[in-house]
């Protein structure tokens, strides 16, 4: 039996354009001559398609898109996720199903089963949960059929849900003869190793092989990495597709290729679904061109890059912007990595608005001293000049504010968190560092001296960031734990030997600045807890 | 038997100062003699507590103060709502619960049967639904316990929800002698006749009295409105604590108040909301001071009146900021607005920063025509200078927008989106004019001339709402119905004899703007559906 895994990117709510995507599968798969053809979750609609799903309007033409995929299907079968009408009078109008097609024709749906609704997930909002345990006879092979979580619950690695029921323990009776997986599983880090790790529990728990397909994109604030698999009966890694792209991958039951030693390199993907993220968010908005204000800092270096990947060098604008506060050292370093990257660099300085908005609002603060407003003052007038140009000519901003600082508030409200998207908020300043040296580890393309010098904002003379933060490599641990793992503070403080009240200080910093990421622009999510979507805590608030 | 609703204003996380007020209230009940202290659903945590309830700690901690609250509770019982531990190995490790407290000790707890996850609500993420359907006996009664959406799956009035379950109905059999229902329900316009309306239909379904108790106060986005409220055996309201403060109302079963008939004032209570949503922002999170941009246009006046109503003349301060293309009208009306609230007026010309953003940046457009970039650079100044003064005098920025404006992107992101909360951003313009001259009603409070002129942004030379936006009539309409009501934009043109194409282009740009949105402050709610919370369409999508 011949398996064609079609790992698309969608667009979420592009009902023609993914059809048209999906009918194109079908067609390779002819072509290929296999006997079935999978897609990931919900891929007519795309995922997460979010209250579209509540739109009567959009199932009805989910509908009609989908009875035209029907008509493409002869001499072979097709697994789809797509939404269906819930038939029973119940909660949820909808289900989040996989259409079975063959001869034409829907043979039935299987229904997901488990619906999450903690970090990102809120299936709960729009779905049903289905109760079929049930195989579909396909070319004479018994096949089971998930879709994304039903597999979790077996793996034993859920975080932060815990199902009674457990599709695949409730597969075992029928002893099917391959498990298939439709999946739009997000990446983060260590995503990848968990989601083969699922796969192959539940290939051994049914002893047979599995096969995931799963959704490649980047839509909004999650990125999809693919890396769609097939694992054999023992729960071996057999073949898998590309990461960050689509792929249609031809699985032979009958030959499989041999067991594949998969290898983690966490830079390389984090940096791939980095570039990815900007790629489509750019892609699907029909957006060409980025600016980036270029500081001689680590974090815009780093977003310079990644843009540059993710939209060609002739499609990326750098803007320096110095003030009286600059040192030559940056100004230098943000010529050099726009000269590294081949990129356009403006230069435009502030100080001309700077003192003018001194000259104007001075007379209104009532002889207070200079504090963080004039800093800010200076960061809010190069997000106005970030958005002019964007403004003029169509660019999107790229905010360049790494987690570790969005967590502290040290950052602007409408000066450097300026911007379309987000593209490092969810990268600790550690993981910054990590990234920008595994991007010259052949050669400088970031300027070493960017790298190398003490981060500093340089919005007053001779600032330092550790001037108002601790070291980032004990700040970055003490955001992993809270905000990742929610260990309570004196737990944290005992594991590091930290202070209780240093680390208080520090959770107390991240709830009182809840106010500002919630105007921040979307950010990619990369970790297993972001700030910028599956995060929810009150702004006003008297618990920390 | 006598019964206390204790209608509070928790602080959300608050445990402590949530537990003191708790107990004062449980004093209270015992110096008026009553035998059942009621409290609001999660009262002890305050509603929605939202991600905290994924904190180890705050849980253990809830249930210690929980512990201090029944050593209080003597001679009388208890009803409180709490988030409670789930001794079970079921999928979420909470149950939204109502512990019955008597004699210094937890009798036992009543869970939430119905869990919402529509609109605001998700409370699957956190909550495991109960099951049980029992009768509590208090003083020889039995007592029905519900929390909030338990009672409204049988009213027929869920919109977004339609549960299996109704566990009103299957009180019935048990026969109570007095239904009690645990509340923090939400205002929005006309939720309060629902509200009643649920009540009634539970009362007459149970035969029983039915006694709601609601949490009121602000809470981030979310206002309650209080107004809890007895209902006799045969649906008819009996009595209503106060709306839009804490009360503490004494129910006496044997001698129940006359009949009430309660008259809805829509623009009142819509009022009163926005007031009292303004006035638990600052106090909740410790600022007392305002600033806003006074245009001398309607919205700015609005959001003003409601400021100096919620915070004290002395604590608002209004900032006019004239450019050169505002009118006279306009500088007068701001200043007029400013006296009639006696409210301190600072008047800073945006000339000079103006010229000096062109001078810069106009090197930098390529000859490109005049667009809205120069209007977005006014629109950022104004929002400049609010934040500076914001920053260095510790004031929150109100900011102005209506729902038309946000709905439409006729709005600046990081000009007058700039604030710390949008007041009047889930209010449409219509309503902002009927609000307006409601606020009129017996003098000049907002400027007539404000109200009758054309509105216009003054961004351009005799710019008017109207050269952009269709009609605010006809713009309102569409967007209730597709906005709250999710009418497909065909059913809207066929019901207006509107154009399909004119309501299609609205549409799309609704979805177009939500880029804008996702950054704005979070605002209001006041409707069935707002912008800022409980609507979750993604920004990179085509479907619309």
């Amino acid at each position: 039996m011949r398996i064609l895994l079609a790992q698309l990117n969608p667009i979420v709510g592009d009902l023609s354009g993914n059809s048209l995507k999906i009918i194109t599968a079908i067609q390779h798969g002819i072509t290929q001559g296999v006997d079935l053809v999978v897609f990931p979750e919900l891929a007519l609609s795309g995922y997460p398609p979010e209250d579209l799903l509540l739109l009567p309007t959009f199932i009805e033409e989910t509908d009609k898109y989908l009875q035209q995929i029907v008509a493409h299907v002869k001499d072979l079968t097709v697994i789809l996720g797509c939404p269906r009408l819930n038939p029973a009078d119940d909660e949820k109008k909808l289900f989040n199903s996989a259409a079975v097609i063959q001869n034409q024709a829907i043979i039935g749906f299987q229904d997901k089963q488990l619906l999450p609704t903690y970090d990102v997930f809120d299936e709960r909002r729009y779905f049903q949960p289905g109760h079929s345990t049930q195989l579909w006879s396909i070319k004479g092979i018994k096949v089971a059929i998930t879709i994304c979580e039903d597999m979790w619950q077996h793996s034993d690695l859920l975080k932060f849900s815990n199902y009674p029921q457990d599709p695949i323990k409730s597969f075992i009776p029928l002893a099917p003869d391959l498990l298939i997986n439709l999946s739009a599983s997000p990446f983060c880090t260590g995503q990848l190793r968990r989601r083969f790790a699922a796969v192959s529990k539940a290939a051994i728990a049914l002893q047979c092989p599995a096969l995931l397909c799963n959704q490649v994109g980047g839509n909004d604030s999650l990125i999809f990495d693919g890396y769609s698999c097939a694992q054999d009966e023992m729960g071996r890694l057999r073949c898998c597709a590309k990461g960050f792209q689509e792929d249609l991958l031809v699985v032979d039951l009958q030959a499989l290729c041999p067991v594949y030693h998969w290898k983690e390199e966490p830079l390389q993907m984090l940096y791939a679904a980095l570039v990815l993220g900007v790629k489509d968010y750019f892609q699907k908005s029909g957006f060409k061109q980025a600016c980036i204000g270029l500081s001689g800092g680590i974090d815009s270096a780093l977003v310079a890059c990644i843009a540059v990947e993710a939209l060609g060098k002739q499609n990326v604008v750098g803007v320096s912007m110095p003030s009286r506060y600059s040192s030559e050292g940056s100004r230098a370093d943000a010529q050099k990595i726009a000269e590294n990257l081949g990129i356009q660099l403006l230069t435009i300085p502030i100080e001309s608005p700077f003192q003018t908005y001194l000259d104007l609002l001075t007379p209104f603060f009532q002889n207070k001293g200079v504090d963080a407003t004039e800093e800010n003052l200076q960061a809010r007038i190069r997000g106005m000049i970030l958005m002019g140009l964007s403004n003029k000519h169509g660019y999107i901003v790229l905010s360049t504010g790494n987690k570790s600082e969005l967590a502290m508030g040290y950052s602007t409200l409408y000066g450097d968190m300026c911007g379309g998207l987000a593209v490092i908020s969810d990268v600790a300043k550690v993981e910054v560092y990590a990234l920008a040296k595994w991007i010259n580890r052949q050669s400088e393309l970031i300027p070493w001296n960017t790298i190398h010098k003490p981060p500093s904002a340089e919005l007053r003379p001779n600032q330092k960031d550790s001037d108002s933060l601790p070291d980032y490599e004990i700040l970055d641990a003490v955001l992993k734990e809270y905000i990742e793992a929610h260990q309570s503070p004196r737990w944290i403080a005992e594991k590091y030997h930290l202070d209780i009240d240093f680390v208080q200080n520090l959770v107390h910093k991240i709830h009182q600045n809840e106010y500002k990421r919630r105007q921040s622009p979307p950010g990619l999510r990369v970790s297993e807890q972001a700030f910028s979507i599956g995060r929810k805590f009150p702004i006003v608030q008297k618990w920390a």
